[in-house]
């Protein structure tokens, strides 16, 4: 580990007693608990060995050992405050000390505030908020007010993105995570989205990607037959699945097809709104209005469960005198909204979404610009604020990436060193397939940013040794 | 509103200052936000008119005119500790102070500790725990667990049902809520369940009652072919569609048919669950094991948004070492857990099963028999614990219901004016069709159970002037 991440020495257990790290007892006692009982996400059981965490502040996270990682993925891309803020923390017990919980069907100052100051920073009429629980059931609920608007039933989403792992949101899923859970439905058709790097149109720039996606997208939905589809869902800049940035026009492209064929635009902004990529959201950079907003994750750092679907004046207006079909108990959580109204203050007090961009342009681009220079593995570097993707690939002539599509096991053992280097050297990385991303918590400070740039450096001589 | 309601005259606002009541500037700001920027479950938005709340403490909220409100509804029968539980606010405090969050790939000790202590307490070998955000997911994955488990697709549920809004767990459900959101993907039947009242089989016994619905789910089983079902799930008591409470031997009949025939049963307790009849979980007074439970609101009273599912040793074993193909951001959200962890807390400090098994017995059994004895609108007292039903007819002879089944508007005029005199007399009701439930608080005392139970009592003066 690198000295001057372990500024913690110890860790406070529940019931407030404070106990050195590194500590034997804490680690075994939360790894027993865990093995017995713990059933979690994505996994075989058996096969996993959850590191046990005793600590964060910031952008670093401790364990019971007293190593220290800095946090380049903030958790699963939600935790874009960092640890343990103090305005959020303080939000929090202040809202649990008033009033923790009131049922969706009254009205409450701070679910009011901020529904209303999320309405300010959406786009165009976009005014009205209906709160989730997460990513994924925003977007059942955003399709769901497609399909009441609409009359139709048909979903298009793009081969290679995520929405999320209830029934719906699966089903829309362009990744491998769909495949275990089919057949779905059988309403959701997927197409191509935009990939510079991998285009499957063998575009050779921008212009000809953005043109040849809009081409494709339209005779799917000629195909599909425009009658039948109710929404087009579209990560604005596509997250889990490569930090895929839209090439110019292509999402203006979407808008101005949907609007010819009378179909509603969601922008799946759960990964990427709350200032990843410096705007408020995505859609903002791009200049493009879509009929709704999903959100989750950044509108409170994950603080507590939190997500929603942000509406535009027409489709809200359907439901002005029709009932909406839909609806959950935590609705409007006052405890998460409370930690959403205080995540707009630190924004806007300490100036967040223009030091994204600052950093993004002026620390992260050109050094990733710089690593593709010099490592033979890196195929390609691409990304907006706080939001980088390294793709890793075996030859750079032929792009073959450094890991199969989907790999795992001994076939994603370069990945595996790779992200083991980084731990190594006290960086605790994003890795997807072949790519690492660069999502660090929109807190860190430059001179965390640069060391964790550092590790990834050379951890990239260890992928080096993969090439061809 | 009774005098003794209005024990407080302030309220708190989010900046810490207080505030008198009545506050008619304080009601004015809640209400411009909520109408202007918030989208509430199941509603048509121009139609409704949300109460805004302004404090809660134990069984009772303000408005902002200083009413109180004797909540009979526990909010949406979460709110099991009542209002701003001191030890569940301190557990949330605490826990916000020392780490919010962590992702669920890692493991966290306020995480492992309530598995652990949920494990403890769920009957047979159910012993590990997803943990979802609510119920509605928390019914997604246990289907989605029990059709990779089995290989089959198809579920069973009941008519009369509610599990929950998204894609999966509205097709389940077996009320109106589901038909605006039809078609479904195909994979659920209905069947009848057990309903003493208004036998499908025109019982006149429990006994009659238990054989005929076991006969009938049996030939459901049948016809729709047990090698394509994967799981049957039931409300172990029927929750917001009825209280309805199986007769004796009716679920260990379906636990048999279960078994006989391969199909995972699971048991939705997302309203039952932790303590609303008396127990941990409502299967332990029947006496059954299922092979998956559902959970979420009373498991920390809805304070932090948390649901669950808890999970058989076979189950689980069938995910050693093939993975779980579902996950969600905030599974197992540390700071979720912690209100968890200091609901078993106070459980079992106070002894709050022993006392719902008491006031149950000694004060609401006996006082709704009075009341079926002396209303003419009164057809039928049922329930366990504080979850009861009071179910209201025009006619005791025909047991034509007061108003028609999922009546609104005109139709449902006699059970407005019935939730009207409740809340002139400071009594928050749950209402539903033509029932009306007492599911108040867990911590209520006996004083307010009393003066709530002779709101009712007056309230149905009301109602019975719409008898014949
Ligand atoms: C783009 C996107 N949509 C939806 C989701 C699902 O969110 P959740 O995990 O809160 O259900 C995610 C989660 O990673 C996501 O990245
Ligand atoms: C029995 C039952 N199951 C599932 C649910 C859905 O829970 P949630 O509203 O948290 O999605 C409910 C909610 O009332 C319920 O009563």
């Amino acid at each position: 580990m690198t000295d001057t991440l372990t500024q913690t020495a110890s860790y406070t257990d529940r019931h407030g007693a404070t106990h050195a790290l590194p500590d034997a007892a804490g680690d075994a006692q939360v790894r027993a608990d865990d093995r017995a009982h713990v059933f979690h996400s994505w996994s075989a059981q058996a096969l996993i060995d959850p590191l046990p965490v005793a600590a964060g502040e910031g952008s670093t996270f401790w364990d019971y050992q007293g190593n220290a990682y800095l946090d380049f993925s903030s958790q699963l891309v939600n935790l874009n405050l960092g640890h343990q803020h103090p305005d959020l923390v303080a939000a929090i017990q202040q809202q649990a000390g008033r009033l923790a919980t009131i049922q969706p069907s009254m009205a409450s100052d701070v679910r009011g505030e901020l529904a209303r100051r999320i309405a300010e920073v959406a786009p165009g009429d976009l005014d009205k908020v209906f709160f989730t629980n997460g990513g994924a059931d925003a977007n059942e609920y955003a399709v769901r007010m497609a399909r009441q608007v609409t009359g139709r039933r048909k979903v298009l989403s793009m081969y290679r993105s995520y929405h999320g792992s209830t029934a719906t949101a699966i089903s829309l899923t362009g990744d491998p995570r769909r495949w275990a859970n089919e057949p779905s439905d059988g309403s959701v058709a997927h197409f191509f989205g935009p990939y510079e790097y991998r285009s499957a149109w063998g575009s050779t720039s921008p212009e000809e990607e953005t043109a040849r996606a809009l081409a494709h997208l339209e005779q799917v939905i000629v195909l599909e037959g425009a009658s039948t589809i109710a929404a087009i869902i579209i990560e604005t800049v596509v997250g889990t699945n490569g930090v895929l940035v839209p090439p110019p026009g292509y999402l203006q492209g979407v808008r101005e097809l949907a609007d010819r064929y009378g179909i509603v635009y969601i922008a799946d902004e759960v990964m990427v709104g709350f200032g990843r990529i410096g705007e408020w959201f995505a859609v903002n950079h791009f200049g493009v209005t879509p009929d709704l907003i999903t959100f989750a994750k950044g509108v409170n750092s994950g603080y507590v469960p939190l997500g929603g679907v942000v509406i535009s004046q027409r489709i809200a207006a359907h439901f002005d005198t029709v009932a909406f079909p839909g609806g959950l108990t935590y609705s409007g959580h006052p405890l998460a909204c409370a930690a959403g109204v205080a995540t707009f203050e630190v924004f806007e007090r300490d100036g967040i979404l223009e030091r994204v961009r600052d950093l993004g342009e002026r620390v992260v681009a050109p050094r990733l610009a710089e690593l593709q220079e010099k490592h033979p593995s890196v195929g390609d570097v691409r990304g907006l604020g706080l939001f980088w993707a390294i793709e890793l690939v075996k030859d750079r002539e032929t792009r073959e990436p450094l890991v199969p599509f989907n790999a795992s096991g001994a076939a994603a053992a370069p990945m595996a060193a790779f992200a083991a280097a980084c731990k190594q050297n006290g960086v605790s990385p994003f890795v997807h397939f072949n790519r690492t991303h660069v999502a660090p918590p929109l807190v860190i400070t430059e001179d965390e940013l640069v060391r964790g740039l550092d590790v990834i450096d050379e951890a990239l001589t260890v992928a080096d040794g993969y090439t061809v």
